[in-house]
């Protein structure tokens, strides 16, 4: 097995070996652009991880990875039309640089191309991958939209917010992983762990996300802190704040959750401060240690030697302390 | 074979057995609402027909047709939104009947469970058509990009107008055709023939469309006379004109195609009468002839009986008619 960073190398000098740019321009600039723009590629690496895991060169899990990479960046940019994003990793989203049409359609190639990159493998791989595909971008789309519709909604319970971030975010994950261990062409059982191992490490992955973005380091995490809560975000956090509240805690909650003041400093501050008057922070990091857990005890019934599993433990280890 | 309206109610009946409501209802609602619109299902009854025209039964196409029918939707979702359109067979558009983002994500939620009718297939066949499915997509977004960047053109060949309508509408009533073919597993020169056979009906029916446009009966043509003309549009009796015009006549229709009178009567009937006047008319109906002959042509090169190729001919016939 290679190193992290040897993983990421060999899938940008892949990416970068793709003849995106073609006619016509104005679809595929786009297209070029946005794939172009970086980020961690941490989808694509655990495609090809995953295939060595189970004994198989990196080298032919590429197409997969790129598919992969290419279907989340597809998510991005439709994404950001709909929540009106006009930064991404920094730089301008498409639907900004270019316009609204040009977002929609791009995206809608980026997520045919996709496709296509299956097209390299035998016909049985390429149907157990398409499959795979389908179902889980399908998931993802579910998973937008009940994103979409929790923001009018304040019956949200702790149980449909898992199973929102499951299908937006942690089925690609785990779809990524089993993509990797099909081309390794492994038995049936270790497809499931691998997929689970992906998939609860997703999951303790965006809680994680919740919790930094309250509680974590502005010189680390990257994003602006307190971001959800200046959006009134119904996150994690929140959830268990208000199961956990009694009615004076409720109630200055939603009142905080009701506010948009110019400086969000003392808002921010105060949600903070019911978060952890609530236990809702510790439940938080508690929740998050137990799906790490869920993650590595997948491999202990995964069929692989044991450097392999060290090396998806010391992975795992490594996204959840935000070295990778 | 059976009749056309057999076909359409066969198609018809299978749609109606399909569970696209499923949860969250506001990813699939508008989903069952666009397919539900109505229209004469021509795509998906062409790729019964084919099926059935290399003795494979209908019933076994049924999947592929209802992709197409799905793929055809979505690609109308989408691109109702890029026209602003807020009609679509009478009734409201997705976009319009909820909003920009429901009527983005539906309908990437329709791309994705077209690919998924295909895994009704075996291995061969499913990438066979989930390949084809994928290169026609691609070209049907870039037909459209096209047909976007011409807008802002005044240098559109007669040879890009012609790639930019084979692109947008052609190819999928070729592809539609050739699903069939695939099914029924004939041989690889009856796959292309058939395709060839839809890609010049697709043309030829599409440039009808721009010639009925101007001088169809609004009786029975079931859009507005002379829409193309009060939006500007560059269509192939425009170029026509364009190219056949002396200097005073190309003067005249440029103007008429810079104005946006209240009344469009007088503006209607003075750019009929320099298509006329030009020979563009004449040029157009003869080229809906010669891509009609096409693609009866290429019946003589199938290796199907004398009464399938005679079925083909009759529905290209009444498709040319507008019976069907």
């Amino acid at each position: 097995m290679l190193a992290i960073t040897q993983y990421q190398d060999a899938f940008i000098a892949y990416l970068k070996e793709q003849h995106i740019l073609r006619q016509p321009q104005n679809l595929y600039e786009p297209i070029d652009y946005i794939l172009g723009l970086g980020g961690k590629r941490m989808r694509p690496v655990l495609t090809l991880m995953a295939a060595e895991v189970f004994d198989c060169d990196y080298q032919q899990a590429l197409p997969a990875a790129m598919a992969v990479e290419v279907f989340h960046n597809f998510s991005l940019v439709h994404d950001d039309i709909m929540d009106d994003a006009p930064l991404r990793r920094g730089k301008e989203t498409v639907h900004e640089k270019w316009n609204l049409n040009t977002g929609i359609l791009s995206g809608d190639a980026m997520l045919i191309l996709a496709y296509q990159y299956f097209e390299q493998y035998r016909p049985e791989i390429f149907r157990d991958l398409a499959k795979l595909f389908s179902k889980t971008a399908l998931e993802v789309c579910e998973g937008q939209q009940w994103d979409v519709d929790f923001e009018n909604r304040e019956d949200v319970t702790i149980a449909e917010y898992l199973k929102m971030i499951e299908y937006k975010t942690a089925v690609l994950v785990g779809a990524a992983m089993q993509m990797g261990a099909i081309i390794a062409e492994t038995s049936e059982e270790n497809k499931r762990l691998i997929y689970d191992f992906g998939l609860y490490l997703g999951i303790a992955f965006q809680l994680q996300d919740d919790y930094l973005d309250v509680f974590g380091d502005p010189e680390t995490f990257g994003k602006q802190i307190g971001g959800d809560i200046i959006e009134n975000k119904k996150t994690y956090l929140y959830l268990k704040a208000m199961a956990f509240a009694e009615k004076p805690e409720a109630e200055q909650l939603q009142h905080l959750y009701s506010i948009q003041p110019a400086d969000n400093t003392e808002k921010i501050q105060s949600v903070a401060t019911v978060f952890n008057a609530t236990g809702a922070s510790e439940a938080t990091r508690e929740a998050i240690k137990q799906y790490t857990l869920k993650a590595f005890d997948t491999l202990n019934r995964m069929q692989i030697s044991e450097d392999k599993k060290q090396a998806l433990r010391t992975f795992g280890e490594n996204l959840m302390d935000r070295k990778v």
